[in-house]
């Protein structure tokens, strides 16, 4: 038989489940494979009952990092080798989730940043999209500036009337509907001056695909956590 | 905290990846849902590399029931309350999987027999799609003949030459290419009466969605295993 003790990649999903699934069809459309056997071994825990992280950030909700400990727990006993977290806010839990594992794991901003680099943009002025939580939190300006990058987001009152409520149809299976508040948010960043836009919440680029493609480059936070996953398994095989 | 004890639904997937993937999108779209915590809280066990269903029932490749008993494992010890299988080949091996495990399995021909059931179709003559493994044991006779339909398949020739090929496109990630094939060999079970059709391998919707609606009734059995789930979780809440 192959050999069954081969680490298997686990993803912390659930936040939200769409966008989970999302992750794994692109994780193995993404994946340079002939058969079944060439894919990645992954369990995917999506616990969607984690309680919404920007209602904890702004104080509002209760603490979800024991709902993300529950599940690091689950996938370290089914024999994950690291962890894919794809909900950016979460990353603001990132350090107690790192105390609390002997597991790698995979963040999802670096993992915007190597798809930013990938786009050939090195440094320079860059959109963000994200939860008013990822926001206010700073987590991609404290990673990205020290690459070179600066980041810009929208207002508040543009979060709040088209931002916010967008993340909240796609929560709602309404895909369509979020397309042209996300799109529109999009281009007014890029108006201002972004040479391209991070969708730094994996719900934004279901809304963002399901209509026409932006005329900017675009660093979905899927694909690029499915990246960065896909180079984890490469390296574990090369090793 | 809200309840962490509940049962959390264990999808036996990757078998094959892209399969699952979609089997988790539609799982969520059809759960009706207003936010994250509306979900069902599932954990997918995704390993591809159960080896070939297929040719171990020809007899020419390895057990895959060391695997799936593997997976099974792991969903009980994370706390799974029942397992779905977005596999139909590997219902080969359902008894194995029954006698070794204290959680109920879905068996997704009943769900595509509700499937059926749901499109208005009691009965009369089904025409089923699936690996070369799924027709040889007669998954879907033995259990659709008895609720009073006659089930009709493809010839081996076009089994060979039609849609096993189709399925490892599918496979392959080459979804588009897997359209036509799938979809003439649909075509030629209605010409040979079929009022339906049984999309009895979870490959085959992706294929079939990639290009133009079929004019006759399909049954997915993707959709209908997620129902079928749906329908186990809202029977958990209920109790």
């Amino acid at each position: 038989m192959t050999d069954q003790g081969a680490p298997m990649l686990g993803v912390l999903g659930g936040m939200g489940p769409l966008a989970s699934a999302q992750f794994m069809a692109r994780l193995t459309l993404l994946t340079p494979a002939e058969r079944d056997q060439d894919h990645i071994p992954t369990v995917l825990w999506s616990d969607p009952r984690v309680p919404d992280r920007t209602a904890a950030q702004r104080g509002t909700g209760e603490d979800p990092l024991p709902w993300l400990l529950r599940g690091i727990s689950g996938l370290e006993a089914a024999g994950c080798g690291a962890i894919a977290i794809p909900c950016n806010t979460a990353h603001g839990w990132f350090d107690g989730m790192v105390a609390a594992t002997r597991l790698p794991i995979l963040h999802i901003v670096d993992a915007a940043a190597e798809e930013l680099a990938r786009l050939g943009l090195r440094g320079g002025r860059i959109g963000l999209l994200g939860t008013e939580g990822t926001l206010a939190m700073r987590l991609y300006q404290k990673r990205l500036d020290q690459r070179g990058y600066e980041t810009i987001t929208p207002d508040d009152a543009e979060m709040t009337r088209v931002v916010s409520p967008a993340i909240a149809e796609v929560k709602a299976n309404h895909v369509r509907e979020a397309y042209e508040p996300l799109m529109e948010a999009a281009k007014r960043l890029v108006a201002r001056g972004a040479h391209a836009v991070v969708l730094g919440c994996t719900e934004i680029p279901l809304g963002i695909a399901a209509g026409p493609a932006a005329p900017f480059p675009i660093a979905d936070t899927i694909d690029a956590l499915a990246r960065a996953s896909i180079r984890w398994h490469q390296a574990r095989q090369g090793a």
